[in-house]
């Protein structure tokens, strides 16, 4: 390790809960065979792509226009965006100006967006508040801006909790990073909750310098199953900006497609020059550009979904069966997470507990919260019923040995 | 500009040369239309792509594989790296060790391998070193990670000087980043000359706590003229990696396919953990992987170039005119570009006149050596023909009025 940079070293150290147990995954599937082990752990969607985008693929390959895997401009294909920027501008409520391209950068998937916005709003030393319990690669994306990741902690239903968020936010405060539907707790934010996290923002704002910016993560929107549409950031305060992906909308994660979409009053409001900087941003930290070939597929399947229903069913199964086993949990709303209760507080003994049961989960010290675990439902239902005796097994275990 | 971070900002006011260039050719061309600007600014590959790109992606399609598109392993799928790693041993001279797997990180291009790179080796503060004149991104690469960038000048035929590279070590200096075949100036370093750089490293890290690091970005290698094959860093120093795309090979720089290649005695040198530090890396600049339908599709590709010997032809062409004309150039030895000397001392006048006569070039300022200025051979011999007259008029008239 002595030849690795000090940060890089440290996190190799430690490790990525949900990646480590990747690994221990292949390991017991080599050992015991595949269908024997139930692995929770990774948010790898399963269900095939929808078919339209291989027929785009394919008929793009046909055209095969000069400069179809060439260099666009740094934000995308200006039709690309054009069409992204028109599907938004149906899509946010009535009070929201319409998009233009202009508020919509092509980006190397949610991740890519994230690290764009990032980097386009911290200078050294400014800190950016999640809500916990939170997706862990956040503190890496913070962490590489010079920036400083604060937690404020959701209510025991991971509700936000505005008061918790205005009493984490100081003179240094630059963003507030919110995940809704969320990984891991599956939770789907009201149009009243964001606005109140925006009132949060405004107040928060009177102790900063600039206005605090509101981030949003949104990949798992189109999954969602409370029947009606996830609300908007949007609608709910004027310093936002929106990262997302096509990676959960169409299963299509390897492939590294997203884009950042800009609050459409924002440049207009103080020219904050958002959209150059993010360009830029984009630019500069080695994506150059999101790919080409994806950007041109997937722009007439802005609508489309491939899994929300597989997994809504999933959902509901699985909630349905660990409750039936004693195991407390808060139904998701939406994504593919569950984010039960371990059965004794201890969460990091306990996913050893299903383990040895050959259930894969990650602890929800991985997330930032204590005494829970999370699953990932990208397994089939048939799957999930013969994990059960699994899951009975090792809460029988935990509690026995507890 | 108030709402976003200083260091962007500042960019943002300074600007890219290449990319202002590519803006002002917009303007250009839709004032007296398209046919009649030269545009040599932007270094974006015109020769289509092999027909087996094509050909490759339909075959992937049609074999519909589960997780085509899905997330693969940080580091890019396995079978991927064996072949890139297969590729590397049956090129690299004896006496260098064999690929494996983990010497390779499927990454989103060049510029996503070079910041992986350097955010596995810098700590904040850490120097490195580029030889002048070099591509300017790294500027940005470098600064991502906390680093500092220095510069050691090449002589006046842009061979690298050893004396010159030594003496711009120091206690800080963690890696030297040179670029062969070369941007701007088309340069292609021979085995002694690299042999000399790896001495003058070795001779460096005498003064640094740890090894200085070779950083070899080659995203030309197949375009060279030489008639021999580009010498390897792997053969020069042992504390080397080697960052490379598929962009120029295939003419497919927007699809944003790439690799890290460590030096294969690295690992066991001293467990140096590179390569898990650049798996990590990769994954949480956001990139999370490179992108899986061109991985898979490429890596049949490894031995295919798509434009060398119509770069050459453009390259011969032109380097012959502009002496013609009486203009002082080195030839490029390979990369579609040429490094002409400025008429005049001050080459950002001398590109206003080339713009004045409809020539888009950039200025050798913008790649840090004054009194040249970079052409970019990205359009066909029967424009660069017709450019010619542009050329004879600008040094006219710069000769004239200086």
């Amino acid at each position: 390790m002595a030849l690795i940079s000090r940060k890089i070293a440290e996190a190799l150290a430690n490790g990525s809960m949900v990646r480590k147990m990747f690994e221990v995954g292949r390991e017991l599937k080599a050992k015991h065979g595949a269908e024997k082990v139930f692995d929770y752990s990774l948010g790898n969607p399963d269900p095939p792509p929808p078919p339209a985008f291989h027929e785009k693929i394919r008929e793009l390959l046909a055209q095969n226009r000069p400069g179809l895997h060439g260099y666009m401009p740094n934000a995308g294909w200006p039709e690309v965006r054009e069409k992204v920027a028109a599907y938004l501008s149906q899509k946010v409520p009535a009070g929201v100006p319409s998009f233009t391209p202009d508020n919509i950068v092509m980006t190397v998937g949610a991740a890519g967006a994230l690290n764009a916005i990032l980097k386009s709003l911290l200078d050294p030393g400014d800190e950016v508040i999640v809500l916990a319990p939170y997706f862990m690669e956040y503190a890496f994306y913070v962490d590489n801006h010079g920036g400083i990741l604060k937690v404020a902690e959701t209510d025991p239903s991971f509700r936000p909790d505005p008061e918790a968020l205005l009493a984490a936010m100081g003179p240094r405060t630059r963003a507030v990073l919110v995940n809704s539907p969320n990984n891991p707790t599956g939770a789907i934010y009201t149009a009243a909750e964001l606005r109140a996290v925006g009132e949060a923002l405004t107040l928060g704002s009177a102790k900063t310098e600039k206005p605090i910016f509101l981030i949003s993560d949104e990949p798992y929107r189109k999954i969602n199953f409370t029947g009606t549409e996830a609300p908007w950031i949007f609608a709910a305060y004027p310093y936002s900006v929106m990262a997302t992906s096509f990676s959960k909308d169409l299963s299509i994660p390897g492939e590294r497609l997203g884009y950042a979409a800009i609050h459409p009053g924002l440049e207009s409001l103080e020219g904050a020059g958002l959209s150059a900087a993010l360009t830029l941003a984009n630019r500069v930290l080695g994506s150059v550009s999101a790919p080409s070939l994806a950007q041109l597929a997937v722009c007439d399947l802005l609508e489309i979904e491939a899994g929300a229903k597989i997994y809504e069913r999933r959902s509901a199964l699985l909630s349905r069966e660990l409750r039936a086993l004693g195991y407390t949990l808060t139904p998701a709303e939406g994504t593919f997470y569950l984010f039960p209760q371990s059965p004794i507080p201890d969460d990091l003994a306990f996913v050893d507990f299903l383990r040895e049961s050959l259930v894969l989960a990650v602890p929800g010290a991985g997330f930032g919260r204590r005494g829970y675990f999370r699953l990932s439902l990208c397994l089939d239902e048939g799957a999930i019923e013969r994990s059960l005796p699994g899951f009975a097994r090792a809460r029988k275990l935990a509690l026995a040995r507890a």
